[in-house]
């Protein structure tokens, strides 16, 4: 829920309600907007902002008579939060936010969709096809990754027993099964990771709560040559590289239920070999993190050092940069929803804000987000409204000195050559105190431990700089699985 | 599924369109564009297709790669015909339509999104709130008539024995049980018919299949005081006068069967004899057709003459006019989607190619279709058309030498002034031969009968015209309780 | 001017109103719109009109209060006016439209732009261009045809005495010079008349008041190799094949005079001699008329005949067809807008509701209308109105049982194949009589003077129908140029 | 020009366009956009960015193959600078932009519009206005600040020495004759300052350059009672409030150098004795600055300070918010567009922009920036850019720890209650230290003139903090010709 002034108020919002719609997040956004009777003319701040809006949200309406204020705003509501949520706007003309509301308060105003299960035909052929299946896998999305559903996704993954992966959305490796390790890392972006071999080699790939943004299905899907098993809460959209063989829409959670007790899968051995190569591969690289020492720090050291002081409560917010893919790959989440991050629209500067809406929800809980240098500049100045709110988290900027992810793949694509993507030196420590808060800038790998340390006892928000040695990132978009055999 | 050229092709879709997507009918229409790299410019026939047909349809896609085709068709196809149906469009232009296609054909493109049943939770709210109602009422909507769920449909008004209504698009007589008459008649346009009373008198109402385009919420359900169930396969949008107590989303007909076993509606006895009173009204209406002789010939008199010549299967297509009021007050249909009518957009001109393509589906069954004399103009060219393509139909032109719908409710707004309403008169016997048809012009009520019989056995379109007597057409506004009561 | 109803009234404007816009004539348009504040719900015709009318028109814009009315009509009536003229929609909803006007009527509402002359410098640019070419060649487009500059127009071309064409839209052979041929014939749709093979040669094209959509830059300006002049209202867009090297923007009869006065234009002998080849070609083709007897009748030998019914002051209109591309090359127009056609959008069905509108407007004029047997088709009803109206005009069907403009192209472009553009027959002289007008069936090209003579001294509308031969229609693809020399 | 990524890149221009499009400057900008084969697929970044820029810009396209590019490009240039300028933007598809180029480079791509003068008429007519009023003034707007027409500008006022205001927009003092002062000061957000009392005053007014979005016509011209003469490079909109009785469209130079001739305007006594004592109100409260002391810091002392170090080629950005109102109407500019406001779409975080944008086009020259506390935060990270591109320049901040803008209105309306208003406090000298920058935090009035000499030698930007006094803000709102007769 975001209110906003007209103009420019309106037009700030534009970003922020694209990633919501992209990210499945439900928001209520109501701009203000110039008297009705001025709506066509060229006055201050006017503007069509219901135009402006239809492409970045699923629900854009203007107020243009006070007594349809209830029925919009339940309107609103309900898009936002209804299936695959996402973003709807309210245009408020100043006349009309000054009138008397003259709706029914006691209507079921908003109310959220209540889905059921899934079509029972569907339903058989899927059980079916997995049943066959010798190579099944699960891809993981954004919506199987709602709280609600985390008792049910459970559920299923430890009756079935099915190997599974998962978006950076996706749900990771809480949801697997008490007794057998099952959860083979994510994948996203390049296709080069022990997951993307798995799905390579599947026979019937079950996705569930997937959206096409989240990874294109032209990478991990080509052509569509296998059966595809889609478990959503919407209808799919049609692709050359994705036609379900069978599609069930409804709760996810229902569903799930419905399906996990016809199946009896049966995963053949060279899978279960590949599967459990996979799992080794993944540890391996993970491993690697405590003997990266000294300055620039290595990735790996530093997603080993927060290790520490993630607790299984603890929420993290990731911003967009090389560091949200090393973040992505090689941390597995303890909870559902755990880690917020901007996959879609891939929006640079999420991570501050979003570490001060979970510090407001969750005021008790330790909260830590991350950053590029380049990314934190773009929410920079919200640390004022940290600081004036009274929250406190724990964000950490990865300092390159550059956009690094831009930088890497440029230098892929062009032989070395990047553009464009030269970052100039801030010193956060002196940018946390200008605004009251605290801040240290790290010198060295060694210094982590106990700088975490620190700022986990502080009651203002803190900023930690630590200069990361990017030098591997190739290693990002190289084939995982050849590095290994090789 | 229609296919028309760049410009003018295209707009002249729209009017069809439009009235598809208000309706729940699935249409795909193709329509041409100029090449790809002449999009934006001025050319002959340029148009900025998508943008015009997005508020028309529920899908509007250009295709501007050849590869994209087979995803743009199998997605228009899709949503046409998924959830509440409605018309897609693409725009073709030249350079692609002359490509080679690249798709895989052998993907399942286009398949109908397959809905489960409803939520439990809601379900049971629903049950109980139905089962402690005392004066229930069914009201159906477009989505009801669906030929596939009639069985359902009839198993759950013959369980249940809730007196219901129908929309103008809703499903008629032919949903009653066998041993107790519950189908009190149609509502729509004016509220003022002896289902309205029974709505007004209700304490619980359940729409199913129902759009509030069909018939205004505000009308029937002002200021939603009541109980309110929905069964619908699409949300339903949130109205002043229309939030619902429970809501059913999902496949109608299995919805049905699982709220069926759920129930034991009680009603009681002062309702019944309301449900009653209804039931005697509309019959006591029905039943004066027979005695108006003459010239020209009151409506009831052609629907008492109608109802001879529709055998069980026969197809009927209504056009728009005060034809249609009393049609679809004083026919009850014989089965589901009988008879084609447009209520939402009122579209004049439907019936005439809705007869063309009915006769082109059922080449053996009987086809009729009725217009007014205003109606039948906008599309009497296509008389060509069904010349040309062989069919027959009987095609009925009731002769008021005006717009008569318009002009007696202008005449009821403005102390009985009108404007703009005059029709001059055409020969519609001549209008017929001059495209090779069949045609008579009834001079009253006694030649009908004959006149029908030759219409019956020609096996070329017969156009029929009849002078009707709108004089009594007041009574169309009119409270049909109270002047019955007085 | 035209007023509709909400829903199917608004669509059925679209195809009117796109094609006003294409053509350049403005058109006010006012659709009627459910309440204000159900603008946004589905009821009984709401539409989204405003964004349907947006693609096809200068204008569109909702009134949601009733002191915008006054501005709105204002501002609608202008831009449809101004510049280049086009159709404007006002969206007027119920309860707007039953509230008391609340501007000022004495405002100066609505009032057209009035332009200025060109910009000095741009003058002086095309003048030194114009001054040294040899081959100086002009192209007059739609807005060259406004009455209100005919005379600085024909002042420019005697003085210059420069060869011009038009298309189908610029004007004729009126505009020439008393004392010197320089109209060489219409270009359009394919190239290959007598006037392309100029512009092919010209070294300086001047367009005047013409429109991208007339004749595209791509077929007679290929690449841009030239220096081309332009003068019009608005500026142009820029295009691969039109980036003026001279773009003189304002009034266009201010424009010539000022203009004018700077040029000494000097053609070289040998591109004087190809105007004049192409003179005697075209007169070759005209003078061919009078020798093809018989029936089916050749196109020529109908235009032969028309011309001799055409009086200076005769109005007339042309539908779009196979047909019209006979009369706008072979028929030279007598005054500025004396031929009405739809070149933009070749919109089937404009000639009768023209012939309509100019019966109005002129009523003591003769008033031609010529249109195919399909293309009448697509707006026969309005015979209705014609007759209800009491209005005279003589309509021309060139009846060739066929959609032929596509037929032939078809055919050229399939190896002779044709597909969906038969037409069945219908006897015209029937339909005629059905309305109560007069109509005849020609048998064969020597009845066409006598039928044309009875049909002048009718006092109702008169529906001609002549078979035509458009055996010859390859003819309107072929190079006349090189049909000449071999 | 700037150009952006796809997804949020794009998203992130929004606000700066539409400031560009109502401010009347030239912008074009080019979006990413995904693979032509993607546009309307969910995919990474995918946005139907198009759609989205319509509302905000002159010119939105999409390049969809590679030989549109040179049309796009060309056309965007040529929309965005012609007539009034504003925002063009073009969305480059990815494999568009890796694509050859295939266009013609020699062709005049882009090429401004040139217009001539005004239409005879309208001139005429408006020189006969003018020469019978004898309370003539002048509102000059923001088209009558291109430098390019000062020079005709200026002399137009030396010889009508008709008095003039402007809105913020609008030339200043410096458009003034020698021999006579008649700028009257500015007008603009409340109708209270004395030039407001001369339009009322006035029974002609002349608009030169003006856009209603500067200052409503509602305000200063209710119900458009007197004489009112346009002079404009568009025409104009209709208002209820704004209807021209002459509107004269063309080159505002050429216009006035064609209308200059014709005018002898005569102005009565009374009028002015009240342009006299406007010019007495305006200076004296100007001279208050000097006297006021202390901390906080009056914000007429700030503005004498600046005055100080305001060279006559200093280049001035403001932001919005309650300082930019005092320096609107209390700094009159030396030249034209030598202060750049926006006070269409009021944009906080303008200003810092701007100082880095004229600090790369006038490195040589003072630039100095002036913005709110609040205002300041919302572009501040863009010190790091001015730090990188190694640009100097001085940006003063006026610190009231809230939203001050807001804040007072709010109480006039609520009875003295504000909300959301209060801004936390950041330390501005230690902010710009942590670029690498200068920075200052004043402590009271007197250290100004020291603090300003410092920064003026500085080789690296500077930020000044100075604590602001807005006690006196309702002033900015209240008559000021009351409070001065009183």
């Amino acid at each position: 829920m975001c209110v906003a002034t007209s103009g420019p108020g309106v037009t700030n919002l534009v970003t922020g309600l694209v990633t919501a719609t992209s990210e499945g997040d439900p928001v209520l956004a109501i701009g203000g907007e110039v008297p009705v009777h001025e709506r066509l003319k060229k006055t201050h701040q006017s503007l069509d902002a219901i135009s402006l809006m239809k492409p970045v949200t699923k629900y854009s309406a203007e107020v243009v008579t006070a007594n349809q204020l209830g029925e919009i705003m339940g309107n609103a509501i309900r898009v936002a939060e209804s299936g695959r949520p996402g973003a709807a706007f309210i245009s408020l003309p100043k006349d009309i936010g000054l009138a008397d509301f003259t709706g029914d308060i006691t209507h079921n105003w908003g109310k959220k969709l209540t889905q059921g299960g899934g079509a029972q035909s569907e339903i058989d052929v899927a059980a079916a096809l997995i049943n066959t299946s010798r190579r099944p896998m699960i891809l993981l999305g954004m919506q199987a990754s709602q709280t609600n559903i985390a008792p049910m996704l459970k559920n299923f993954l430890a009756k079935t027993k099915i190997p599974y992966t998962a978006t950076f959305q996706g749900p990771g490796k809480w949801a697997q099964p008490a007794d057998i390790e099952t959860f083979v890392g994510r994948v996203g972006l390049f296709r080069n990771q022990p997951a993307d071999h798995l799905l390579d080699q599947s026979d019937c790939i079950i996705t569930i709560g997937y959206d096409h943004i989240e990874y294109d299905p032209s990478i991990w899907n080509q052509s569509n040559k296998r059966n595809l098993i889609v478990v959503d809460v919407i209808p799919a959209d049609q692709d050359n590289d994705f036609v379900p063989t069978a599609e069930i829409v409804g709760d996810i959670g229902i569903i799930l239920d419905e399906l996990v007790d016809k199946l009896s899968p049966q995963i053949d051995n060279e899978f279960s070999n590949e599967v459990a190569n996979a799992l080794v591969l993944n540890k391996r690289t993970v491993s690697e993190g405590v003997q990266f020492n000294g300055s620039p720090v290595h990735p790996l050291r530093v997603i080993h050092e927060l290790q520490k002081i993630i607790t299984p409560d603890t929420h993290i917010a990731l911003d967009v940069g090389s560091h949200y893919i090393w973040m992505n790959r090689y941390y597995g989440a303890e909870y559902a929803r755990q880690v917020l991050v901007s996959n879609g629209q891939q929006t640079l500067g999420v991570a501050l804000p979003w570490a001060i809406a979970m510090s407001l929800m969750f005021p008790d809980k330790r909260i830590i987000s991350v950053s590029g240098d380049g990314g934190f500049l773009f929410s920079a100045m919200e640390l004022e409204t940290a600081k004036r709110l009274g929250v406190k988290f724990i964000h950490i900027i990865w300092d390159s000195a550059s956009y690094d992810m831009v930088s890497f793949q440029e230098a892929a694509h062009y032989d070395g050559d990047t553009a464009g993507v030269q970052l100039g030196h801030y010193d956060v420590e002196s940018y946390a105190k200008t605004f009251g808060c605290q801040g240290y800038n790290v010198k060295s790998a060694d210094e982590i431990a106990s700088v975490f340390q620190k700022a986990i006892s502080c009651d203002v928000p803190v900023l930690i700089n630590i200069p990361i040695d990017y030098s591997q990132n190739m290693r990002l978009m190289q084939d995982v699985i050849q590095s290994f055999v090789n």
